[in-house]
């Protein structure tokens, strides 16, 4: 696997535009993404109960069989906006795919802002029309810019891994992101947008796309808010014809893939957690990214909770952010989780220093952990020393 | 019901202090609260996995049968202090019986403070004996003061209650209370001691505390973060000589209470909540509390994950400190909270003004709402239009 450039539109044929619209004050607020080809597509999206009128919409249409195209805006969310919100959204669409002389089924919405207005739909339906106009297969950097709101940065990447397509070249993924401020008070909607020129099927796009959301999104510190509009969608269009990469069902209990399915996840696990991290470091208020890692745990539902638990508290933040070697605040945070755990067995190491030995201090000097946590980057590993499961959690610090 | 002067002091046959040991800096640090005569006593102690000695050892000692003496220090929580820190907690116990005359296991120990620190026990000896040299019936102040950490104020109530005692006189409570900064991110523990002289069996006693605790600590809005050392511990000596309040059970299925039981449960709910809410104001950072009511839940459950999740949001609490009229918050809390519920049946009130019917906007002005979020009182109510099932829960903002 190597880095290269080109973000959402290194993978071939695929183009995307950011413009302005007027949602937002002079900035880029919509853009669009679209396979020049017939694609597969499948998508992960917010587990809120109040869902955004876009979601719904995806969610849908992502059901109709394939996708050439994702239309996003910043500057409104289109959540608590009723029948009049997703009809908005499928206006979205409808204009969108007029313009592209695709069908509205094989194009997906997402929306980020404001919640509870109506979105301006004159304004963007003429962003629409010029956005389509822009599309470039050198578009992704606008595309990018067009999706934020309060990030600090463009969150941009491509790839290109060892899995053989067509005249020798090898398969590509690109991907954007936004959802800056995860930290408390300032979550945002996280949207994510990836696509890729390799030959899969839905199913195996699929698994591959939770694992590597699983692995990533959903490792990093977020606050109790979940957005009404989260969205992760992937669009696969195959034209770097490699060998179809596919996973099957051999018996009922036994799911068999290909042998590059595994390469393929791989990859998309970088990306994922490349953009995930990349989001914890642009929370406002954050100086430092950390990592909390569980050992030991009976099961993995209980080593999530930990870890879970210590990267999410803000006590934790706020002595990560002062270099504070309080690791009482550690030990009370993985005792809130919901999990049974013995206290008394728990070793928990800073930076590699042995911190607290079966449940007490471990007389290290707290001196030298101090001046480690002057350091960038931050490793708590927590060993619970009583199974085999273990996860990573990543966290920023709170100032 | 009326309220009195006096705090724990204030029921019959009970004695308090507060004295300074030097585990503070020139602060007092060191509280007795004694019962001249046996007393039943019943607690309810952190849920926390991680629990600081002198709980265990409160726990354990709650089941040898009658207590007489609450001895509490604070700057030091004796937790993650292993076998050392349940000596040290069980020597306190030991030192203190030995100056009022009593059996160790009749005492009761509570700590706050540093985690993971021995305790300083010689310090905390000869604290102890001027402690017991300076009990007195006016002593609750310098109790409740002695108990204090990072808390802005004293926290202290009685009450004297309509349950007729020995010589007309009626049946009285007090208690103290500290935990301050239940807010992110400075959650300090929570501990709160009860005194009164009613005669109560101690079953009874016990339905009482978890009811009232369940209505007051456990519905205020508090980080994720439980505190390794939470207690709330009452004491009954029955000094009032009222007519023993009792609950039995009749059939295996029916649980039944003398006449007198209501009236003693609702005076220990208002208790506790006064505490409970004077704890919600003292935060760091707090500048206004507000109440969420949450009606129309399917399980009470739900009416709690609801509440919980709205008045612990960090994006909530901030819209209201800026007197933000954001409803898209209190949607996006409300919907990330574990339950089932319809968007589109949701209205929600701010003060009174109807900002969210089925789910979207309800086209009010927002300038009242944002006016009405000067005020210093606020209350959120989330109707959801499912059931018939509801609750309260107190938070506050966060500047």
């Amino acid at each position: 696997m190597i880095e290269i450039k080109g973000g959402l539109t290194a993978p071939l044929g695929f183009k995307a535009s950011g413009v302005s619209c007027g949602i937002k004050k002079s900035k880029l607020d919509l853009a669009l993404i679209f396979s020049q080809f017939p694609a597969v597509a499948t998508g992960l999206f917010t587990t809120n109960k109040v869902k955004a009128a876009p979601v719904l919409l995806s969610q849908k249409n992502l059901g109709k069989g394939q996708t050439r195209l994702i239309v996003a805006d910043s500057g409104n969310a289109n959540a608590c906006t009723g029948e009049q919100g997703f009809k908005n959204a499928q206006k979205m669409c409808e204009i969108a795919a007029k313009e592209l002389n695709i069908s509205s089924e094989e194009v997906l919405v997402a929306s980020t802002g404001v919640i509870g207005k109506q979105l301006p739909i004159d304004k963007i339906e003429k962003g629409i029309q010029m956005a389509a106009q822009s599309l470039s297969s050198k578009g992704s950097y606008q595309a990018a810019e067009a999706i934020l709101t309060t990030d600090k940065g463009i969150k941009e990447i491509a790839l290109e891994t060892n899995i053989p397509g067509q005249g020798g070249k090898k398969v590509r993924m690109g991907g954007i992101a936004k959802g800056a401020g995860m930290i408390a008070p300032n979550l945002a909607t996280m949207l994510c947008f990836i696509t890729t020129d390799a030959c899969i099927t839905p199913d195996a796009l699929k698994e591959a796309l939770q694992k590597a959301v699983n692995n990533s999104f959903n490792q990093i510190s977020i606050d109790g808010d979940m957005s009404t509009n989260d969205t992760v969608i992937i669009l696969a269009n195959g034209k770097a014809a490699n060998k179809q990469i596919k996973t099957w069902r051999k018996k009922p209990t036994l799911r068999v893939k290909d042998e590059n399915f595994e390469e393929f996840c791989q990859n998309l696990n970088f990306l994922c957690l490349y953009l995930a991290k990349f989001m914890v470091k642009d929370g406002e208020g954050a100086t430092k990214m950390f990592e909390v890692r569980v050992e030991g745990a009976s099961f993995p539902k209980d080593a999530r909770r930990i870890a879970t638990s210590v990267a999410n508290s803000n006590l934790v933040k706020t002595a990560i952010a002062g270099a504070s070697p309080n690791w009482g605040r550690i030990m009370a945070a993985l005792g809130s989780a919901h999990t049974k755990i013995k206290p008394e067995k728990i070793d928990v190491l800073i930076n590699n220093i042995l911190v607290v030995k079966n449940g007490q201090s471990a007389g290290e000097d707290l001196l030298k952990v101090r001046e480690s946590l002057s350091s960038e980057k931050i490793t708590i590993l927590i060993k619970l020393n009583q199974g085999t499961c273990g996860t990573r959690f990543w966290g920023c610090d709170l100032t």
